[in-house]
Order: C-alpha cells, then sequence, then structure tokens
C-alpha cells in the first residue's frame, strides 16, 4: 500500500526547518508495510493546499496531513481537505465542550478562535489529543482513508500509534517487508550498477536502490510479501546473488559504517591501530572513533601536516623527504612504519597527498594520494587518483585508507 | 516571485533522510528574494515525477528539481522533465567527451551507462559540474525557468552558486536587497535570541533569522527595498544594534567559518599552531585543515586517544595522569604545553573529555571536556559540558576550542 504525507506550515518552508514528523511516520508505516511514495510542504495557503490535497487523493490510498490544525487565520487544514473532497465543515458541540475543559482546568477562558478547532470534515471521526487542544480526524472515503493529524510531534506521535496505527494495521492486506542492505568499498557507484544491474533487473521485488558517496556506494534492497517467509526468501535469493557478484568488495552486509566495521576486525584479532596523517590531518582518527568503544583498538597517532612535520614528529629522514618528495611511496611508507613503531601498535595507517585547491609538490596533481598500511607482514603503501575537491579527496583518502586496512585485516 | 522545489531520490522517502539541498537552497533562493512556496519529495517514478514537474510548472514561475541525474536506470529526472514540458531528450557528443575526459583522468575507461548523463532536455543550457559527471541543466520556457541539479550536496552548491544564481538576480524583476550574516560562538541559540531578539523585533524589513548547529549560532539579516542604498541602510542600522549587544561573542562579520577568522588571526600575527587530542582523535585538526592554505599555520599535533598514548607521544608524567585523570586541568594543560614544546608552534591547544556514551573516568559524566590553550603567554584550561551524544559532544569540543584560541589572539 502506498501513502503520501503532506506537512503543512509556512515555517517549514524556511531554510531552519525540518520536517521531521513525516521522518518518524515513514518509519512507522514502513513496519506495516506501508511505502511513503511521495512527500510535499506546503505553506498555509487554503487554496495550494486543496489543491495538492486532491492530488494526493488521486494518486495514493492513504493520504496524512499533518499541522495547520491550530485555532488561528493561518490554519488552513481543516478548511482546504473540506475543500478537497468537497464535503461540508460541521461544527462538533462535544468537541467544543472538550476544548473548553481543558482551559478550565488551566485556569483559563477559551478564547472565540479556538472554536475554529472544533469542526470536523463532514463523515469524519475524532482523533482524540490529550496532548493539545486540537482533535484529529480519520476521514474514510471510497478511495481510502485520509488523516489529519496536529503539527507539535509530542501531540502527533501518540495519537498516530495509539489511535491511528492499530486501526491501519486492521484495514491492511497483510504485507510483509524484509530489507537488505549492503556497503561497497573501492568501486563507483556507475562501476558496481554495472556489475549487478544484469542481476537485480531480472527482480521487480525485491525492489534494489544504489546510494552512493565519497567511496561509499550502498545497496538496498526491499522485498515486499504476503508473508515474511515469502519476503526473506525473496531479499536472500537475490542478496546471495549480489555477494556472490561483488566479493570482498562488499564491506558490510548489514548496512555498518567502515569504522565499525574495520573496528570489529581489529578488535576479533586482539589488534591495535595508529595512524600517521598528512592531507588529512586527523580526519582518519576522526572517522575511526565515530565508533563508541574504539579505545578498545585505537591507540592514536600524528599530525604531520606542516613543513618539517614529518622528520620532527615522526623522525623521517629529511634527505629521503626531500628527494622523494612528501607525496610519494617512500614517504608513505616511512610514516607508516614510523607510527608503528612510535605508538607500538599492531597496525599503522599513514595519508600523505595532494588535497587542493593548489598543488604545492610540483609535479603532483591535486587528488593524488598515496596511502600505507604498515603491520606485522610489512609495509605497503599505494597511490591514488581522487576525484578533485579538496574535501571530497580528503574523505576518499579516509574511506580509502580504511578499506585497504580492511583488506589487510582479512 | 515564487519557486518550487523537487527533490527526486527513492531514498529520500526512507526514515533516515532528510532532504538538506533544498534547506541550503531556500536560503540562497531567499538571499534574492524569492520565496520557496512548495516542497515536493519524489521516488524515482518517472511517470510520477513528470506529474509532479507539470504541477510545479503551472504554479510556479521557477521550479528546481535536484538528484536524478546520475547514470543508473533509477536516475529519471531528464526523462521526466521532457516528459512534463513535451520536449525530447537530445544526446550531446561534447558532454560525452567531457564525462569520458573525467573517467580517463582517473585513469579509467568511462562504462556505458554514463552515456545516459550527456542528454540535455530539448533547449536547455548545460551547467557544468567540475566536481561530478552529471551536468546540471538550465531551461528557459514561456512561462519562467527550470533547474536541473544534482543531488550531491558538494556538486549543487558550487554550481548553485557560480551558475545559477548570478543569472537568476539578472531575471528577477529590481529589488535591492542587502544581507548580513553573523556567527556567534560560545552561547545557545534561546539565550542569543533573548539577547537580541527586543532589538530586531523592532524592524520587519530586515527580517531576522536565527540558525543553530552545535556552539554556532548564525543571525541571517535580510532587507528588500527598491533601492541598494535603502536596503543597506536598514540591514546596517539592526546590524550595529545586533553587533553592539553580542560584543566579541560574534566571531565572524560575513558569514566566514570559525577555523577561517582563527586560521586569519594566526596569519596576522604569523604564529603557527599545534593540536593535542584525546576525546577528539584528530576532528580538531580536520576542522583547521578545512581551509585552503592552512599549511600557512598550522603545524600538526598528537592524536592520544588510547591508553598510555598521552605519556607515550607527548612525555605526560604517568603519577600526574593516574592522579589527576586523564580527563583533567592538569592532563589538559601538559598535553597543550607539551604539543606546543615539541612542535615549536606559537599556540596549542588541547582537547581532552568523556564524548560518551559511557564514561570510562569514574566519576566523569560523559559530555565533560576539558580545553587547554598554551602560547606565549602561558597555559590555561577550562572545563564545558557539553549536551550529551557522541557526536555532539566531539562537534561542540572542537567549535568550543577553536573559539578558545580566537579569544585568546584578539
Amino acid at each position: 500500500m502506498r501513502a503520501e504525507i503532506i506537512a503543512v506550515g509556512s515555517e517549514l518552508l524556511t531554510p531552519a526547518r525540518v520536517d521531521t514528523n513525516s521522518l518518524w511516520l515513514t518509519a512507522k508505516l514502513n513496519e506495516i508495510g506501508v511505502e511513503v511514495s511521495q512527500k510535499s510542504i506546503l505553506s498555509d495557503d487554503r487554496d495550494l493546499l486543496a489543491a495538492a490535497v486532491a492530488g494526493a487523493l488521486s494518486r495514493a490510498p492513504l493520504v496524512l496531513i499533518t499541522g495547520g490544525l491550530g485555532p488561528t487565520e493561518d490554519d488552513v487544514t481543516r478548511e482546504a481537505v473540506a475543500q478537497a473532497m468537497h464535503r461540508r465543515l460541521l461544527f462538533d458541540e462535544a468537541i467544543c465542550a472538550g476544548i473548553e475543559a481543558i482551559f478550565a482546568r488551566r485556569g483559563r477562558k477559551m478564547a472565540e478562535i479556538n472554536r475554529r478547532q472544533a469542526f470536523l470534515v463532514e463523515g469524519a471521526a475524532a482523533l482524540d489529543n490529550p496532548n493539545g487542544t486540537a482533535p484529529g480526524q480519520w476521514i474514510d472515503y471510497p478511495g481510502g482513508i485520509v488523516l489529519l493529524l496536529p503539527g507539535p510531534p509530542q501531540e502527533l506521535k501518540p495519537m498516530f500509534e495509539e489511535l491511528c496505527l492499530p486501526r491501519l494495521k486492521e484495514r491492511l492486506p497483510k504485507a510483509a517487508i524484509r530489507t537488505r542492505f549492503f556497503r561497497v568499498a573501492g568501486m563507483g557507484e556507475s562501476d558496481v550498477d554495472a556489475l549487478i544491474a544484469p542481476i537485480y533487473k531480472e527482480y521487480r521485488n525485491p525492489v534494489t536502490t544504489i546510494l552512493a558517496a565519497a567511496g561509499d556506494v550502498q545497496v538496498h534492497l526491499r522485498a515486499q510479501c504476503q508473508t515474511e517467509e515469502e519476503a526473506e526468501a525473496l531479499v536472500e535469493e537475490l542478496g546471495a546473488k549480489i555477494r556472490e557478484r561483488l566479493g570482498d568488495r562488499i564491506y558490510s552486509l548489514n548496512g555498518d559504517p567502515l569504522e565499525n566495521v574495520v573496528g570489529n576486525l581489529l578488535r576479533e584479532r586482539g589488534a591495535t591501530l595508529a595512524v600517521a596523517e598528512s592531507c588529512t590531518a586527523g580526519l582518519l582518527g576522526g572517522r575511526i572513533t565515530e565508533a563508541a568503544g574504539a579505545s578498545e583498538y585505537f591507540l592514536g597517532g600524528f599530525q604531520v601536516y606542516g613543513k618539517g612535520m614529518k622528520a620532527r614528529l615522526l623522525g623521517l629522514d629529511e634527505k629521503l623527504v626531500e628527494e622523494a618528495g612528501v607525496v610519494s611511496e617512500a614517504a608513505a611508507k616511512a610514516m607508516a612504519d614510523s607510527a608503528r613503531d612510535r605508538t607500538g601498535a599492531t597496525y599503522a595507517i599513514s595519508i600523505t597527498g595532494e588535497a587542493g585547491p593548489e598543488s604545492s609538490s610540483p609535479g603532483i596533481e591535486p587528488g593524488t594520494v598515496w596511502i600505507g598500511v604498515a603491520g606485522p607482514e610489512g609495509c605497503e603503501a599505494r597511490m591514488f587518483k581522487f576525484p578533485t575537491g579538496r574535501a571530497r579527496v580528503r574523505a576518499f583518502a579516509v574511506q580509502t585508507a580504511l578499506n585497504l586496512l580492511r583488506l589487510a585485516l582479512k
């Protein structure tokens, strides 16, 4: 089943505000097998909102509208929905009395404008709101269901969870959802797609989605069936084929980020790690320690960014650095070896490169990065040419360094 | 003028993902006097997207569509826009050659599917994308303008800023807009608001917006008038009052990030900087070197994360560490002093704290962080209790450390 969510409120169209209700609602809907097929954010304009509601009703059997149920002139959701559904708004004495009682409990008199909150779309059932004044509304119509929910999360969440979810479950055709989430390092999005598209295109169910960030490609599978067993069998069938095709380029079978995967490998081996960072200046250490509990395996390292620091902090031979250059195989290897030596770690990773925008090493293009990995079996370094852009080069370098260590640990 | 933004991508309809591009675009559009009247988020479904684009074209003279320009079958934006506008898609040899060249520079061959990215909607002008493969598209039509922009923020932002904003400004009815962008460190959003709300509430023009991230509060002023002189006079009038109220809690009068402000202060003084990072493990060094040209003043430092590393890499007295604890004034000062000494830098910053989720130092709550600053005039350390959450504590620590150095340099 498909749902659309419409969030109402001019403040949600400013640079500072995110509609977080729809994220929470999406998670709850996904759990009962409902997909969100479209989200819209509209200002407090009755005609625009009515047009958007009418559009949503024509596309999806479940439409959730959040916000715009307050007492002021700006709160146009009730009017807009009535207009879109060609229904009247009816005043409800009992709801009005309930709102008056809420004010009375706080020792205040209900303002006249709050009467607006006691209007229901013709045919709607009121959804009680113990955490605010505006009731929600559940509206059945021949094509499906429309829900009007309050905007404040502390009102919306209990109302949806307690009053809407149980009724929705009863109404839904039984559907079960199963997912897989693989992550791939060391390949571009289009290369991953070229490899696995011939496989996943054989399936309309599961649905396959591929996403990419610097040096990280995510493959999401989602199967929807009548039973959990069928859905599980389908994601497992396609998942196994994709796993086989991508081999150890997949670093995570459950969506874990690379720093956690590497951390687990180190922990399993009782090994420790150190770093020596030039162009990344600490980003690799920062990334490794995003994982809580990283102190079990991450010791620390050296940020050797400025001139002379590779000699001063890591003891690199000044002549070597001068002859081979700071962005070189020799420098990368000496950095990793020295970091390993000086910290006493089992493994050490070094990164030295040109992040740009301009190169300070003659003959070395921005994007060129050497990465070294030193371990009990010796030290190796590899050169990479990453896509340019200072932030991107550094992000690629960190991701690639972690992936090289992962492969060394396997 | 009104604009609508359509974000394309099934991943944006999952519970975990927020469309942040539209927030950034909204801020940029607001600056040139364009209001966003509606936002939509759609899956990678060509027909649904085409219908949404057609709807947006009928309502707003400027429609921005982000995402869905990649090389895979899932990337349907080009096709959907062509369908909605009743135009053809035309293959562009020059764009294709450009994409091939990008792959060639990285020593790779372009995959066949990347040819998809070389199709333009009939009548579109390609928008060059130096940070990715897919060009954007600028499409004029009798009712207005449609822009197709890539989804990755690092591609979208420079493309919009450099290629779209200047052209949009030319096209807009002449309204003079003047802005101010102040940034404040060391205060929470609500504290800043409490201080300056009595001032800015006196003005409907300029409009004041306050945004906040970890340890960073942004104050945006925007005046819109018939002439530039009037707009400038208005933002300057309100800006001067706000500057006076906030004093040196404002670290930037032009929107520059804190690492650039600190970098400029160091550069002016011919001073250099080193770091010693425990719980941040390199994030401070990484942040300082986000500024291109940081090698003029940033030397490097020490990631002393694991047990014993403060003694081993920085020579801290093991007894001192044992008695005072690793999260202490004594440890923070010794770390800063030693980093300054061992690198020869003019200044050194140290960070040692408990990021959480659990505390490994008895009696020290997660969120507790000591920050030390050592310089020619001696060494001082201060304790902070940041809001919990591992990533948040570390982000606050980095921002606060930079701000302490800024105040020391003033």
